[in-house]
């Protein structure tokens, strides 16, 4: 682990009081999967982010760790107690119990979790759980109303299913790496900036498990789940995959620009960068008159869409002239109220700090004063807010979870 | 729209012949969501990704379009029959109508299709479906059964909600593009190369319904549901999220690479960009020995994961040294060979040829010979291949359905 010493530091907003101003986040409502019971095989990201969402909607989610813990808890960033941030964002709301599978009584005993589960969810490599004796295929057998979800790098068949999958090799065979950054040959392919093919694969999981669920109550039949985390990534690549399967056309990378319309990019301003979406002329009349530029609306080289997204260059070297006289926060409070799709980019730090995102619960305290994530899933009947533990020290639960399922 | 005539073109692979191989693309199987019926208002991307899930999961999906059209229908990539494969790719499967909303008689036909509907789902600006008479509350007010979802770019309430948004917008205020790219002050912020937040919004909103939908049979009751595209973004932000909310650092854009691990990060090779992710001292070992490099274990520099990553740019350059005089394939072969977590740098084109992606059925080819997107959430129960009709005409099921709600 490299010591954190030199960055910024940020003063988190006083979430709770906001939050408690908004009925949208009652704590007390029921939460949709009250009663529901998932027995979590899962590690790292991927199965611990589907689980995490199977927990803020209420299920009961109890946490198989090694008895050495999940290798999160042993990752920062860490807190000033020692506990993994790593760890809570992924895991707060669950239960937590060590187990040896390995060994018989602790094997015994997760046999009987299972048979009495809705839900079990696992991210090793396929294979490794049939080899404990308790694959997808066997206790779906044996368990026919179960819900069994494998989430994995490549899937559990097809030709790479045993290659390890780690996100930034996934992002890079998905096309999304290709995809993003400035244009060949000065620009490069670019990984987006953060574990997008863990995270969109977890919530792939959360989608499959809940249409299993549904079905279920309808045939009473259970199945098995398989989450890849490259075919959850290439869902992502929708543009893209127009371009190749419609006129079979090789899409090339072209930076923060719209392909079709402009402008619709970001800028530089005097301090920082922001983002202009006008995809058509009314838009453009009102950014030529918010910019003091009214004589660019039948400007020859400017006057239609095709001609900007022509011309974007001159377009974007002419914007920038102007707004680089004024700091990023004035011209967004102008061009905002003139009617134009505009935004600050942000650093997720401020982001956090968006009057529209505490309002929503996107950060939540929980009870001990430790924030992490809320749920994006809201709901008028449901609860909104999110599961409300503390991710849990491990084994926390151990003795309890062993006496009632002996 | 600009012609893109100087473009590469692509073949496309045979899909079907491979597809018909693989028992787990089973065309006849049933479908999780057999009977389900879904009244969808959506239009362009966020919405029509969310009822696509629904038609790939089997259910009945009425796509009610005004009298010109969705708007992707006049958007391209065509194809050279002129129908648009942006309209394709979000609409196979569905039902089409065209209908005025403010007609009466179109609006009583609406009426009575809502109160036969197990879902609604539209993603117009908050409160213009209450103008109609057909918002969220009112209607699931009238039928307390029914799951009402809204999708918009900010959600149904906070001080943002009317703000316009656009997929670039969202991403520059949800700290995902500052977050990609080259460290700064030479790199700056990056789009990612998708409309990620549309997506991800599309993928939540089907989560949520399904979450809803399984409420429903345990309470009888429904709900209305509010996803918004920037909660949802916020959402895949884990990592920056976990150092801003434990130690409260501002988290720094860093490029390709992994913040604690080395080498975890994008190589160039004699003629493309691969990926190598060795995370520990036994995955770096195997690596110096299949680069010809066994002198580089005990390297003082580099003899551990902590020193190569305060090293990175050192550890990198004498790595691309060795991997310049090699290409990519070449690499990507030996060292997969030697255990070591590898890919590409693939643009899309390529990545729909892997064998791995067409296994999975993860490229369909509809009826009709035209291929869109499959599903990336597979069962070993339900059918897994997803809708198979391929995306409606413009009205295509309008006097069917007149005559069906009438």
């Amino acid at each position: 682990m490299v010591e954190e010493t030199h960055q910024k530091t940020v003063k988190l907003p006083h979430f709770t009081k906001l939050q408690k101003q908004n009925p949208h986040l009652d704590k007390t409502k029921p939460y949709p999967l009250d009663g529901t019971l998932v027995i979590d095989f899962t590690h790292v990201l991927s199965g611990p982010t589907c689980t995490r969402m199977l927990a803020d909607a209420g299920a009961r989610v109890i946490h198989i760790e090694r008895p050495t813990g999940d290798d999160t808890r042993h990752m920062g960033p860490y807190l000033k107690d020692g506990s993994s941030e790593y760890f809570r964002i992924c895991n707060a709301g669950k239960e937590s119990i060590a187990l040896d599978l390995k060994n018989d009584k602790d094997h015994q005993l997760v046999e009987k979790m299972i048979a009495k589960a809705d839900v079990v969810v696992e991210n090793f490599r396929p294979g490794v759980m049939a080899r404990l004796g308790l694959g997808p295929e066997e206790m779906t057998k044996k368990h026919p109303r179960l819900i069994y979800a494998s989430i994995s790098g490549f899937g559990q068949y097809g030709p790479m299913k045993q290659d390890a999958a780690y996100d930034t090799v996934v992002q890079a065979l998905s096309g999304i790496m290709d995809a993003t950054g400035q244009p060949a040959p000065k620009g490069r392919p670019t990984r987006v900036g953060t574990s997008v093919s863990d995270v969109v694969a977890g919530i792939m999981g959360y989608s499959a498990i809940m249409t299993a669920l549904y079905a279920r109550e309808k045939t009473g039949k259970g199945t098995t789940v398989d989450i890849s985390m490259l075919d959850s990534t290439l869902s992502l690549m929708v543009q893209d995959l127009m371009t190749v399967l419609g006129p079979n056309f090789v899409p090339e990378r072209i930076g923060n620009r719209h392909p079709y319309m402009y402008p619709f990019d970001t800028f530089m301003c005097k301090d920082d960068m922001i983002a202009i979406c006008c995809g058509n002329n009314h838009l453009w009349e009102l950014l030529c008159n918010a910019l003091g530029k009214p004589e660019w609306i039948n400007e020859p080289k400017f006057n239609t869409n095709n001609k900007r997204e022509a011309n974007w260059e001159a377009v974007k070297a002419d914007m920038e002239a102007v707004l680089k006289q004024d700091t990023a926060d004035n011209w967004v409070q102008k061009l905002d109220a003139a009617g134009i799709p505009v935004g600050n980019v942000k650093n997720v730090s401020d982001t956090i700090k968006m009057p529209q995102v505490i309002d929503r619960g996107m950060i939540k305290t929980l009870a001990d004063g430790n924030s992490v994530l809320g749920t994006p899933l809201k709901y008028g009947t449901w609860n909104s807010y999110g599961a409300q533990k503390d991710s849990p020290k491990l084994n926390e639960n151990g003795d309890a979870i062993r006496k009632e399922f002996k």
